[in-house]
């Protein structure tokens, strides 16, 4: 069945396999992958679409001498089949097992970590100076899709190429989408020379180049239709800036593309070798629904339907839900997403008021400055995003919405961990980051009502909002708790017995957002031991609640802070130092993430090893209180 | 001498003055600006370049109706004088005086905020979307400069503003310079247009256009030389991803400016209006040198040289030095500017190693992510950047560097309090943002050897480090205070009077970098007093010295952290927490900034309103000490 993949154990290893055979490999290699996730979940539709295109770079290369930068790495699989990573792939992106990016820890043919869209031709570029430099001598690809194209640091990276004297490989696997249908003017164009008829003509023939030196020469130039704005020759764009094109060339056809690889490697200046594809080829379902197997959960292979079903809404989806009434309420409230219209639950909003949503393509920085625009403009701009992902835009909201004051809202979903995407996906600096920004409120919201609320408040408030939430199933407990959202209160959902009282007794838990559940578990833990608990929802991590603070920490005998971010400039830390600057005498014990990266593997999983599940939180809380409140225990986590 | 001048008073006067005064008009504004800014110090071959631009854009519109979104922000001079507020030039970039950008609390006429580069086409983009979706009426245009375009920002804004079937006009001020030379393949591009034959002869003629709709029709199209690649038509670049072209259009013309922007007026389309100008314009001395009067402090009018000769080095020039040294003791140490050779001080070392220099134009993501891609080829990348520019990198110094543990040095120039530039451009969050990121060593030097010696661990180590030092003249006090520097230890610099005995008593100071020469004269304030005192040089905000910290603050009754960045994430707020979560019982006040964006003035005077001179120090110390070392009173300062 899959004879020929089987033979192949190490890199290097696809060059014994006889040419007549490659079809076959791929089929096999397809047939492998298809099968593989269906079990585990990962990125199928953007592996299938790059099966033959990551054979061509073996057959063509020689790894890991040779250097090949997978942009967002979610084409990846391919390559870490054929460099002797098939085995793991049962333990694809799960804890301790394979990941689903390329990393460099894994093997010596991954060049480069990459999981965010849109660096592979700046770290490339990197690599040829270092190369050159150094007087080396090695081929150095990136693989660049034509989603990823939309990035901005993408274009600063093709500006400087211009220049190379030496050689770059840039594969533009073109595919006509991003994670959904591409956007904006570049897309556009590609897909003219997609469809244009002269490369139509010149399908079965061989691709064909604008540069001089090559043996092949221009074909198929000429005016398309009357205006001059159609003249047009293939890879014009890139040639005014200074890059060579090759192409556009069957991103299915391997012989094709190992002889334009090859013939890439002879140029002495950045080339583009304009490769096209089609997003989960070779697999039906996943051809008809490419979006939806982007990144998809097990499922059958027959029907390509997900083996479970939800059962319960995720935070996405009651975002979702609101944004759509909130859309109908107020008709000023504009909606914009960075290229995750389904992601982040903007379909329906899109539907309903396709007028007032904007899809920028993979553009976090223009994404924000955008929404700046159209809040001085009278409008209430949701800025849809990832929290990892918005990383992207830390200046722009420091410096185009909050010094302005503008009244941007972000909704930032995938905050916190978010499981089998790994360390360059979890969300978990927003909290710090966000903070540092003055005039930005930091809310995150307990349960899915909540999060309904804080929408609201936040579309209905006159300066830059943010709202984070997490990735998952939306916390369904705590109906009977709906206090009106207030800027910096927060919600007492606990009170440990007879505070009244007045003294000083139990602990009291400050938690943020998800980590309410968790806390309220802890205090449930807490109690069946004997040990009385306040729990407190934060709702507002800036401006926070100080005064609420300062009445009940003096009540307890321990304070401790929860929440699915760094220890660093984190909630806790600051609680840490409002409890310490007020000269308030009651230890603080903050539960975050200590300060460093987390890797993949389930939320409950990494939570455990993290210390910040229910059972260990309960364990850290009792160590605490027998050792006096005091000592510096928990300080080794923080650096 | 400036009668016309003299008549505008306020928005659209300009429209009174009669064409044939156009020029005077020009050379009387030219004239002021030049007189203007040779008293204050401020931008000055920015302006020159556009001041017949600025004309044409309000001769052709109407403020405060139209808006104008000027990238950077610094060629709005101009705008300023014709929008009634040539009399503030007196105060220009002062405390309490009017802003060298445009601030939409100065006036209805300046329609975005701006300071950083390439944010303009998103915002503009922005409001056209609201004007629109609102139904009203009124053009919006933004200015770029071709430095700017280089930013992957304004690409991300052109790919979207492709799609647009309403107006939006951009005009790029192109002078072929960021602040020094522009580079690039974009920038070849331009260049190519300027220089074009086709250009040349139709200089004297109306510009072209590459629209159908156009009276004008495309003419002197040809091929320029026989290959392909020359053929030059202009603009075709911007026209194959969808934006209009217009031009090239003469930038002190301002008839013809006029005529090009009602066209592009009625364009129903984003439409670039391509106009050539040149920095310095009508100022001999700016033309000559655009760069050295990009920014300028005051200077003599008749020969262009500075009134205030420089006395001592600055920061940037110890920096400058030792990177000349650095490079010619490792070979692989290679330096990387974001369009700042000059401002960051790599001049020198462009001039001695010029192939292990990259200027990679105003491009700071890439700038990041190109430094690890030459770190996994082996090389040891030194990013020079301005702590506020570099907040644009801040995903990519997460995920590209920090992630994969990558040896990349940042040498962060313009950290903390700048001065005159104002709110945008001071470098007072980067302590707390780059500590959120798991790795990365931060740290901040004391004086003038300490920065050397800090570049020298940074380049010597085996991960990512980042030193963050000020603008201005760099400290040379402390020279008997040496100390190696090792990872996470902080130096002792005054020890407080019977320390050995082990009591507790006087203050101790923990100071970050800039701060320390502030926090010796608090010392010595406060001992003159009676009160003892010890310092300690913070040098590692991260990892910082926890043991020592952990020994000296029993022995004092205060513990004060002095720095100059936002309290929130920054040091004194991770040290109060540190003391609380130790249990070490003694009170802690920081002193950083308050949660708020700060305005322009002189670092003194700054310093002095936020309560951060020595003097103010020395009363908060005292007032805290009186008020037994307890209570909230610093409190409100944070949020």
């Amino acid at each position: 069945m899959s004879a020929l993949l089987d033979s192949i154990k190490k890199p290097n290893d696809i060059k014994k396999i006889a040419p007549e055979n490659y079809d076959r490999l791929a089929d096999e290699i397809r047939d492998f992958l298809v099968h593989s996730v269906s079990e585990t979940g990962g990125h199928l539709a953007s592996n299938l679409g790059a099966v033959e295109l990551t054979m061509a770079l073996h057959l063509a290369l020689t790894l890991p001498r040779d250097k090949i930068v997978w942009d967002v790495g979610h084409q990846s699989y391919t390559h870490k089949i054929l460099t002797g990573r098939k085995e793991e792939f049962k333990n694809l992106r799960q804890f301790g097992g394979m990941s689903g990016f390329p990393k460099r820890r894994e093997s010596e043919c991954d060049a480069f970590d990459t999981g965010h869209s849109s660096t592979s031709i700046s770290a490339a570029l990197g690599m040829v100076k270092a190369r050159d430099i150094k007087g080396e001598k090695s081929t150095i690809v990136a693989v660049i899709g034509d989603g990823a194209l939309t990035g901005g640091m993408a274009y600063e990276a093709l500006n400087n190429a211009s220049k190379l004297n030496t050689n770059l490989i840039i594969i533009l696997n073109d595919n006509n989408m991003s994670i959904s249908e591409n956007v904006g003017g570049l897309s556009n164009y590609l897909n003219d020379i997609r469809t244009s008829d002269s490369y139509l003509h010149l399908r079965d023939k061989v691709y064909y180049t604008m540069n001089d030196n090559m043996p092949r020469v221009v074909s198929g130039i000429r005016r398309a239709k009357n205006s001059l704005k159609q003249l047009m020759i293939p890879g014009m764009y890139f040639e005014d800036i200074g890059i060579t094109y090759l192409g556009p060339v069957d991103g299915h056809n391997i012989k094709n593309m190992v002889r334009a690889i090859n013939d890439a490697k002879r140029t002495r200046k950045a080339v583009i070798v304009h490769v096209l594809t089609n997003k989960g080829n070779g697999y039906g379902p996943a051809e008809r629904h490419p979006a939806r197997f982007h990144g998809t959960s097990p499922f059958y292979v027959d029907t390509g339907l997900p083996k479970k079903k939800k059962e319960k809404a995720d935070w996405t989806d009651v975002f979702s839900t609101v944004m759509v009434k909130m859309g109908q309420r107020n008709e000023n409230v504009v909606a914009i997403t960075a290229a995750m219209t389904d992601g982040v639950g903007l379909k329906r909003f899109r539907h309903s008021y396709p007028e007032r949503f904007f899809d920028v393509g993979i553009a976090e920085q223009h994404a924000v400055t955008f929404a700046a625009g159209l809040a001085t403009g009278g409008l209430i701009p949701v800025v849809c995003v990832y929290s990892s992902f918005l990383q992207r835009a830390y200046d722009q909201i420091v410096h185009d919405v909050c010094l302005q004051k503008l009244h941007v809202v972000f909704a930032i979903d995938r905050a916190g961990l978010v499981g089998a995407d790994g360390e360059t996906h979890q969300g978990i600096l927003d909290l710090s980051y966000l903070a540092t920004i003055p005039g930005l409120e930091v809310l995150a919201p307990k349960n899915k009502w909540e999060l309904s609320d804080m929408m609201k408040y936040a579309v209905a408030a006159d300066g830059p909002v943010a709202v984070r939430y997490p990735r998952g199933t939306a916390c369904d407990r705590f109906e009977e708790f709906r206090a009106p959202v207030e800027s910096g209160r927060a919600e007492i959902l606990r009170r440990r017995e007879g505070m009244e009282a007045g003294d000083r007794k139990g602990v009291l838990i400050l938690a943020v957002g998800s980590m309410v559940a968790e806390a309220d578990d802890v205090c449930t833990i807490l109690e069946s031991g004997g040990c009385s608990c306040s729990l407190v929802n934060v709702r507002f991590v800036k401006p926070f609640d100080h005064e609420l603070i300062a009445r009940l920490a003096p009540l307890h005998e321990l304070v401790v802070t929860m929440e699915e971010n760094v220890c660093t400039g984190g909630f806790g830390e600051r609680t840490a130092a409002f409890v310490e600057e007020s000269g308030i005498d009651v230890p603080v014990l903050p539960v975050a993430i200590p300060d460093a990266f987390v890797p993949q593997g389930t939320v409950p999983q990494l939570l455990k090893a993290l210390g910040m599940d229910a059972e260990s939180v309960a364990g850290r809380i009792r160590a605490k209180l027998d050792d006096g409140g005091a000592g510096a225990a928990d300080g080794g986590d923080r650096q």
